[in-house]
This record gives structure tokens, C-alpha cells and sequence, in this order.
């Protein structure tokens, strides 16, 4: 499988929609000068094309290995890693204080969108890892910062979260794993599933972060406690010491992502696991959501980036394969050339390209309420960032499934078969919608404490922004740009409306109100991307006034956008329609009779 | 895995929605009287749930097995088959003077379904035996028939279709094995791919039906023929004779259906492939067309069967599954009382409602066609299943991907673990989509020659009847049956909408037209499938008026009626947006800025 990074609409995303230029003003990105920038780019792209999309293939056909508690990943993943770790790709996204590179999250959302498209199983490690450095970061001791921060972030040792348990998935209130307080350290006992590279052969050290309960905690989400518990035990002059009491139990057989090991852990089999405590007792679960931004941000990341290797892989056989002649077309004209094929190459081009804009932009807003010096900038950014990453979450992988089975579909007979590479998308995207929370946890974030705890003050101001826009579109009299307001002012009509709805609604009857909340997801995934989308016709339409060069990619961006407005934003109405009439026959059937 | 046949929706939809009181009376039928039919229904079912379904996570799990030109399939396929035999199953669907029972397409449909429903790739070998079956009945001469026929209808020897080589799949013009004249038969060489069933171990011969071409023969699709080679010759005494000179050179890896064998099948390495013609020179592909309709309203009904299947799995799984406390429940309670577990069960079980109901009166509309005495009504009957057929096809298909993807979200971490059997649904329904020909290409096959060819006739009759019952539904003043037709309403006007526009675009701008193909089969399963539930809660409000009971049952019909109208037949009105706003942004964008 190839995989070419999309520079191009990287470059105008970062650039033109998501504001890096006065991102890269802020304190903290100093380092994120354009030059810089640029060469991260092209030498991401290098390395993901060159480097991990081959092994892409590779790892879904050989997977992973389990023999006596050791793994051996995949053919060809513990070179690339290390390879990735010596070119600093590991600790890029870290900030400079923990030894990372200080770029702004917007930045490393598109190198992270590079690792994932070209593939995804190996790109895990990373995510996870970054995940809990930022929950060590946040919450640790300085001691326990110096202890394996380092290492970690470097990508010498790569880091798990441990949340899941076979009681506890969407309800960690129900976990059960035991911390026993040990003199300056714990003992965890306790089974945990679905761990990702929760062991493997690419690196020396594992440290597992790990949700469990103390002997004295209280009872559901509130006597949760989040815990260091390393595979190998590190000895203070920070070299590897005993083997903790912790062993992969066995790796899961999944559907996808066969590179990355899904490890069954178990904790404490003999005198209980040495853990360490993080932060204090019984606030794991609050830990825990501080990066939960940043890691469902990553996963809707993955949707755009699968999305986007589907994409390129269905074009590149459109191109080559011809089979009949299309209507209007000549003898020996490849399928491409069919309409019925440009609607589904259109389709995955317009909803990825509509999905990386929401992402980039979403991360842009975490990079100024994070950086930003003034707080009036930096709070409705926060508010924004709250909003969307459900969103960003749900949307773009939900999309992902589609836009796979799609290219699938492009193949043809092709499609069906595994060496072709085009199922293995669909197989890979499919866990997207499920982990780090599933599309129906998403969406009740969304609802519950998103638009309904302000009372809609954030919805408001994105309803706001998003009329602006046709506000500016209203200006000009450009055929494809009145076409595009045309269709994104119903679809902004039919998310006021839900919106409305949904906050009349879920006070009198939450039920009902929650009936809707996958729905409403979509709805403002839809609308939402429909807004960047809009935002960047009309901007590439002025490019091209103003002379730009590019013409060929603003034209795309042009053509692109009135698709999505004429083929993806109809479904806005349909989705409200399903929120404020649906409600009542979604809950209306007798349980006994499903 | 477990699976139970629907039998309380399969009867109500064969006696209350498509008529099989009625077609029960044509002659020919004699044999489908309601007990006979109903010991069909309850020993199919039986024989599904208790030998198939078993079979089915084994043969996905094991899948089959090439080794020196043989093919082993799972463990436990060959002595389920010789079951299925036995029992008689096989030659069920055939009519009486072939050696079949001669029941109604209509009644073999449903018996199909738990087939499919309950081991998807074991199903294919009949399906695909009593294909070529049809073929030989129609076409062959006497001679070949008695040599052939009552082995294959038995199901002693399997039948297979070779139409696909790597060059031509969709398009068989170009197809290019070769047959030459040999005495009293031909040799054929050449190579062909995608053969399902194509080698095993389940059945003593395999009796391929090849399209080849002549040596004089004209190009493209007027230069093919048709042939039968059989894996072992036939002497005229009925015994086997001579291993025949085709091969099985190696099995496809798919990401589904793994328990049915995929061939590559070589015809010719040595001295040529024995084979009879059948029928006339050059006439195969229509003879392929004359069984086209049968075989695509059978992978419609997978599309139904593998949604049922995925239904109940994920039915059973959310009775089980405690996680979290539901908004408005109790602690305890299991995960279907989440408003979005409902709702996603909901929408599986609605459309696979609808769809069955489509599927089913399809079929009965073919019976009508078929045998009844009146040509008055088997005219419009015939129209209609040619109308119809490319939408059961492509609809029922498309949309047992996506419920089958459904299923694995209400999984959740579960769904993704391929122990849990809910990705295999996922992976078996993918194939369905492609093979009979593609969505596209039965999208095509719609518009072109089913819509536009008679100028709407077809259609316009299908309107008047869909209008008939929006005006029966006018007449009561039931809130659900409201509901629905105001729904209805909204969905039927934009298939009149879409339809007009099509009709008039397709002479003027072809390519405008096509481009609308896919969205147009997909508006009409939607508002068709709404057209069979609207008409289906009628009945059961009228039953449950009546007196009638099982109750319970009439209740959940229009329970799940008012669900489809108010969550699925929304998407008309998108569909149509596509087909008349979108045309231009299909094929606006240059083939080099793909």
C-alpha cells in the first residue's frame, strides 16, 4: 500500500482555515516558525510513506504474536519504531519542558493524521504513550515525573492506560481492581482488557497506568484511583530493576488493527503488583478526563486519516482499472470515468476533507485556550474545544466506516479480497466508534454536559459564527458559493432547530432528549464540517481572484465543497427530523418484544 | 451462535402482505397449501437453527482449505450438507417437473432467508447449484438436461457460474476464454476468477456453467456462449467418467464468507476442457439475463437474512449486558434499556422489516408473473419485478452493511473481538454489494432500463399504488397510522420528484442522469419499504381491531411502521436533493485533481 501525505490540503487547512500563522504567535510555540513547520511536514510525510505504510499490510496479515506472556508485534515494527523514536517523531507533540518540541497541538494533529493514515495499528503506541505522559505531566509527583516522564516521552519506554475491565467499559464506576497500600508504594490485583500495547517487543519498559480501587474508597466513580504500576520495576539510579507482578494474560483476535497487541492484563497473580499512586487518592477518574480531550481529538483523527488512506487507495485504483465503456466516455476509459464512481470517490474526498477541518481546527482552538494570553480568548476557545471533541470523536469515525466500506466498494470484486488492501481499512476504522468511548457515550457528552449544562451559551456562539459565514457568502454572487450557502443555510435552519429542541426538551423529558443524542452527533458533524467547508470555498475563491498560484487545488476545493453542500448536507434535515419527531417511536416498543 | 427463524414476521409478511392465500390458488401450486407451507417454515427453521447456524462461526473461523487443486471445506460442512440433502432441501425451490416440490418463489424466499441468515456461506452452494439449474431448464438441450439436471436439482452434484475473468466483471464483453470445436462437444480454455463454489468436497461432481467464445464468434457481449464442463465427464449410463481437464488453481482470502470457496478455476492446461453447448452460438449472456432476476432477488434476500442475523445477535447481547444506569432506569438494568441501544436496535429492525417485506412481495409478484392465468395480470406483475428486482438487490444489500455495522456497535469493545461472531456479519454482508453485479451496476440497470425504457410506465404504476395507500391510511384517525402517513407523504412526493426529474434528464444529459443512479435505488428501497410497513401497521391496526391475537406482535409491527417513517424515510428527501442538485458537483471535478 502507498500512501502520500495530502500536503496540499494540510498546508490550506493548517494555513488558511485553522489560523496556524497566528497560532505560531503564541507563547509557548515560539519553535513553530513556518520554515520549521513546513520541513516537519514533508519529512512526516516522508516517513509515513516510506516507513510505515509498507509495514501497514504486513501487520494485518502476520498480527501479533502471544507466547508465555511476550508478544512479538508484527515484521519489521521494532526497527520502525526505532527508527521513530531516533528521528524525535515520539516526543514531538510534548511540550518543551518535558523534553518535546513545543509544537502547537493544530501542528502535530496533521503529523499525527500522517502516522494514523498510514498506519494505524503502529500509531497506537504513540497515542497511548502521549496519553499518559500528559496524565503524569498533569497529576504526578515530581518524583515519579523524574522517575519515568523521561523515557516515556522520548518513547524509550511506551506507556498503557488500564481503564477497562469485563465488567467495566462504558461504566468504569464498576471497576473492581484492588490497590493495597504497600509502605511507600501499592499492590494492585485485578484483571484489565482491552489494554493496547499492553505488551510488545518494541521497547524495553512498559508503564501501565492503572485505575483501581483502594481498600477504603467509596463505592462507584468516586473511589477511583489512578496508579504507575511498571513492567519492569526501575531502580533510582533509573535503571531497570525486578520484573513486576503484572503479566499479559493473552492479546484479544480482532476484527482490525491485527499490529497493535490488545493485551488481556493481569495484575497481582502472586504478591500483588507494585503500583505507585498518582496525584491523590480517589481522583483517578477526574485524571483521567484531563487528557480524555486530547485522546478522543486523536481518535477522531484516526477516522480522517483512515478516511483519507481509503480515499487515495480507491482513487489510485479508479485510475488504473478499466472495465466497460461509461456513458459519454471512450472504449478504453478507466472506471473513473464512470459517474457512479466519481459520486463515490467524490463522497470519501468530500466528507475527509470536511472531517480534517473540523479536527485541525478543533485542535487550533485547544492550542489558544491553552496558550492564549488573554483569558477573553482563551475561554470560549475552551468552550469550543469542549463542544466539538465529541464531535470530532463520533463524527469523523462514524464517517470513517462509511467512506472505508465505500472504498471497498470502489474495488469492486477487488475489494472483497484481503490482498488488495482495501478491506483493511474498513476492518481498522471499524473499532474508531468504539474506543475511547463509544459514538453513544459521545453523543451523550455532547448533550448531557456539553450543549445542555451552559444552556446552549456554546451552541450559541457556534450557531453565531456559523451565521456569519453565510453572512459573508450572502456577498457574493458566485455561482458555486451561492450554491453552497444555498444548502448550508437549511442545514444551519435544521441544527437551530434540534438545538432548540434538544434544550426545551431534556429537562421535561431526558429520555427522549437522549433518544436524539447520536443523531444530533451527526447533525453537527455534518453542519459543522458544512461551515469549514463553506469558509474555504469562499476563501479559495479569493485566493483565485487574487491571483494564487494552486489554481488546480482551489478549484478542487471549490468543487469539493459544493459536493459536500449538495450531497452530504441534506442529510441535516433528515437527522432533525429523526430528533424532534423520532424521539417517542425509538423508546415506544415493549422490551419483550425485540 | 444462535438463530432463530423469524417465523411470526416471515408468516405475516408471506399471508398478510404478499399474498400467498392468493398465490397459493395459482396452478402449479397445488402443493402450497398452509399446512404444507407452515411444516415448510417450522422444519426450516429447525433445520437452520440447529445444523447451520452451529456451522457458521466454524466455518468463518476455519474457512476453507486449497492443497494440490482440491478444496476442503470446514469441518462439519460436508455432513451438513448431506443433511441438507437428505431432508430434501435442496431441491425444494424447483418446480415439480424438474424434481422439485414446486412451492411459490414466494414461500422458498422465506426458507432462503434462514438459509442465509443462519450460515451465509454454506447457502451459496445451493443458491448457486439451482442457478445453473435454471439455466439448464431453459436453455439446454433434452439430451443435456437428462445427463444434468435431476443430479444437480438433487443436490448429488453442485452447479457453479463462470462468468468472471480479471479483465471483465462488470464488464462481460470482455470476456475471453476460448471454446473450439471438438466432434459432438467443444474445449474449453481459458481462466476465470470468483467462482463461488467453484472446488470442494460436498458433493462427488461440480458442473460449471462457463461463458466462452467461438472461434468465428462477433465481439463483445454478442460473441459469448454458453457451456457446461463438468468436473468429472458423465458416461451415458448416468456414471462418472473421466477427471475433465479444468483445475481449481487457487482459493481467494476474503475478508468474509470464508466457509464458501472463492475458485480460480483453469480450464485447458492440456488438451482442453470437454464441454456442451448450451442452447444456440452466442447466445450465453442472454441466457446468463434470464436467470439474472431470480439470483439478484436471492443476494437481496442476504442482505435481509444477514440483518436478521445480526439483529438477534445484538438483541441477545443487550438483554445480557448490564453497563451503567440508563436515563429513567434502574441500576441493573441491562444495556437495552439505554435510549441509544433502542435506537439502534430499532433502526435494524425496522429496515430489515421493510426489507423482507420488499423482498418477499417481489417475489410473489414473480409468482403472479409466472403462473398466473391471466396475462393482464401477469404483465404488470412481470413489470414490476423487473422494476423492483435491482432495487431489492442493491437496497436490501447496502443496507445489511450498515445494520450489520450497527450490530457490532451495540457491542461495543465485544463487537470488535471476532469471538463474539457480531464482525462476521459485518464481513459476510460486505460481499453482497459487489457480486450479481454491483450496486452501480444494478443502479444503472434501474434507471436506464427499467425507469426510462418504458417512459416511467412501471413506475407510474407503482406511484398509483404507493398513492392508493397513503389514501387508505387518510381514513383513520389513528395517531401511529398518522403519523406514518405523514411520513409517507413527504417520502413518496420526493420519489415522484426524483422520478420526473430523472425521466426527463436522461435523454438530454446522460451522464446528470447516472450520476443520480445509486441515490435513486436507495430512494426507492426507502420510500418502497416505507410504502410495505405503512401497509403492514394498517393491517395491524385493522387485526388488532378485530380482535385478533398475538397481539404483542401487531403492537411491535406498528411500533417498528411509526420508527421507519420517522427515522428512515427522512432520507428520501436527502436522496432526492442528491439526484436533482447534485448531478453537477458528481462530475464537476477534473480526473488529474483526484
Amino acid at each position: 500500500m502507498t500512501y502520500a501525505a495530502p500536503l496540499d490540503d494540510m498546508r490550506f487547512v493548517l494555513n488558511r482555515l485553522a489560523g496556524l500563522p497566528e497560532i505560531a504567535t503564541l507563547p509557548g510555540f515560539e519553535d513553530a516558525d513556518p520554515d520549521l513547520v513546513e520541513a516537519i511536514l514533508i519529512e512526516a510525510g516522508r516517513f509515513a510513506g516510506e516507513v510505515l505504510a509498507p509495514l501497514n499490510s504486513t501487520g494485518d496479515r502476520q498480527g501479533c504474536r502471544w507466547f508465555d506472556g511476550k508478544v512479538a508485534t508484527p515484521d519489521g515494527f521494532p526497527a520502525a519504531y526505532q527508527q521513530f523514536i531516533e528521528g524525535g517523531w515520539h516526543s514531538m507533540p510534548a511540550s518543551t519542558d518535558i523534553g518535546g518540541q513545543g509544537m502547537p497541538a493544530l501542528v502535530s494533529s496533521a503529523v499525527a493524521e500522517m502516522w494514523k493514515s498510514a498506519n494505524l495499528a503502529f500509531s497506537l503506541c504513540q497515542m497511548l504513550t502521549m496519553g499518559a505522559v500528559e496524565a503524569l505531566a498533569n497529576h504526578a509527583s515530581d518524583t515519579l515525573k523524574q522517575r519515568f516522564l523521561p523515557k516515556m516521552v522520548a518513547g524509550e519506554w511506551t506507556g498503557t492506560m488500564n481503564l477497562t475491565e469485563p465488567q467495566a467499559g462504558s461504566d468504569l464506576s464498576a471497576v473492581r481492581t484492588r490497590a493495597e497500600p504497600d509502605g511507600d508504594h501499592y499492590r494492585l490485583s485485578g484483571s484489565k482488557i482491552f489494554i493496547t500495547w499492553g505488551e510488545h517487543d518494541v521497547a524495553e519498559n512498559v508503564i501501565h497506568l492503572v485505575l483501581a480501587r483502594l481498600p477504603d474508597a467509596p463505592q462507584g466513580t468516586r473511589g477511583i484511583s489512578l496508579f504507575i504500576a511498571p513492567k519492569f520495576l526501575v531502580n533510582p539510579d533509573g535503571s531497570l530493576g525486578a520484573r513486576n507482578d503484572l503479566v499479559c494474560a493473552s492479546i484479544e483476535h480482532k476484527l482490525g488493527i491485527h499490529g497493535s497487541p490488545t493485551a488481556v492484563m493481569s495484575y497481582g497473580d502472586k504478591e500483588g503488583a507494585v503500583a505507585y499512586l498518582v496525584g491523590e487518592p480517589n481522583r483517578g477518574l477526574e485524571y483521567m478526563f484531563t487528557m480524555m480531550n486530547h485522546a478522543r481529538l486523536n481518535v477522531g483523527l484516526e477516522g480522517v486519516a483512515v478516511s483519507e488512506a481509503a480515499y487515495q487507495h480507491a482513487v489510485a485504483y479508479a485510475r488504473g482499472r478499466v472495465q466497460g465503456k461509461p456513458i459519454g466516455g471512450a472504449e478504453r476509459d478507466p472506471i473513473i470515468h464512470h459517474p457512479d464512481v466519481r459520486r463515490m470517490l467524490m463522497d470519501m474526498r468530500a466528507r475527509t476533507e470536511a472531517m480534517r477541518a473540523l479536527a485541525y481546527c478543533t485542535a487550533a482552538c485547544m492550542d489558544r485556550a491553552r496558550h492564549h494570553p488573554d483569558p477573553a480568548v482563551r475561554a470560549p476557545n475552551q468552550g469550543r474545544v469542549e463542544l466539538l471533541t465529541p464531535v470530532v470523536k463520533g463524527w469523523c469515525t462514524e464517517s470513517s466506516i462509511l467512506i472505508a466500506s465505500t472504498g471497498i466498494q470502489v474495488h469492486g470484486g477487488m475489494g472483497y479480497v484481503e490482498e488488495t488492501g482495501a478491506a483493511q481499512y474498513l476492518r481498522d476504522a471499524r473499532i474508531t466508534t468504539i474506543y475511547e468511548g463509544t459514538t453513544g457515550i459521545q453523543a451523550n457528552d455532547l448533550l448531557g454536559r456539553k450543549l445542555v449544562r451552559d444552556k446552549g451559551l456554546n451552541a450559541g456562539a457556534l450557531i453565531r459564527d456559523m451565521t456569519a459565514e453565510l453572512d459573508a457568502l450572502a456577498l457574493t454572487n458566485d455561482a458555486d458559493l451561492s450554491a453552497i450557502a444555498s444548502a448550508f443555510k437549511a442545514a444551519l435552519g435544521a441544527f437551530e432547530e434540534a438545538t432548540a429542541w434538544l434544550l426545551a426538551r431534556y429537562d421535561s423529558d431526558p429520555r427522549e432528549a437522549v433518544a436524539g443524542a447520536v443523531p444530533y452527533l451527526k447533525l453537527t458533524g455534518i453542519v459543522v464540517g458544512g461551515w469549514h467547508m463553506a469558509h474555504a470555498a469562499r476563501i479559495a475563491r479569493d485566493l483565485l481572484s487574487a491571483g494564487e498560484e494552486n489554481t488546480a487545488f482551489l478549484h478542487a476545493k471549490i468543487a469539493t465543497a459544493r459536493f459536500y453542500a449538495e450531497h452530504v448536507l441534506p442529510e441535516a434535515a433528515a437527522s432533525r427530523d429523526e430528533i424532534t419527531t423520532g424521539a417517542g417511536s425509538t423508546l415506544a416498543l415493549e422490551e419483550m418484544s425485540f
